[in-house]
């Protein structure tokens, strides 16, 4: 299955008609050395900043799933952009 | 299927037994207007310095896959970390 195919299956049903604009982020470590600590909710604060330097983004607009399962770490952002969005760029 | 299924499917076959350290990044754009320029490849340099502040990055070990289709557009980032890697924080 290809990439674009996971992000059209993933995306919520019945949204079909009303275009969104949408960015969705996904983050996944495979660690050898399971004794360290996970880095990823640091770089999940630092990926939305560098977002914001491009599009205005309404923190109560993004969702947050983490998911760990023996040595592998999965981090998604889902961000429902303003219809109005401007890029800042 | 789990987030966690997707990434597991799209590891290179033969690799079970050779465990990596290894960073897979995706950015998903489901765009309403499409006249404007895409900022998926500043993203993409940006992300990766986010990244280089907490593993060391060898730039020949990361691998960059773009795919565009009507409004949507992925950005793929595979970093395959080096096996001394220590965490920089």
């Amino acid at each position: 299955m290809g990439l674009l195919d996971y992000f059209r299956s993933s995306r919520p049903k019945g949204s079909a008609n009303v275009a969104k604009e949408r960015l969705q982020i996904l983050v996944a470590h495979d660690r050898t050395q399971r004794g360290r600590p996970s880095y990823l909710p640091k770089l999940q604060q630092e990926i939305l900043e560098v977002i914001r330097k491009y599009v205005e983004v309404d923190m109560n607009a993004v969702s947050v799933k983490y998911e760990q399962e023996d040595s592998h770490e999965v981090l998604e952002l889902n961000i429902v952009l303003p219809d109005t969005a401007e890029g800042r760029i």
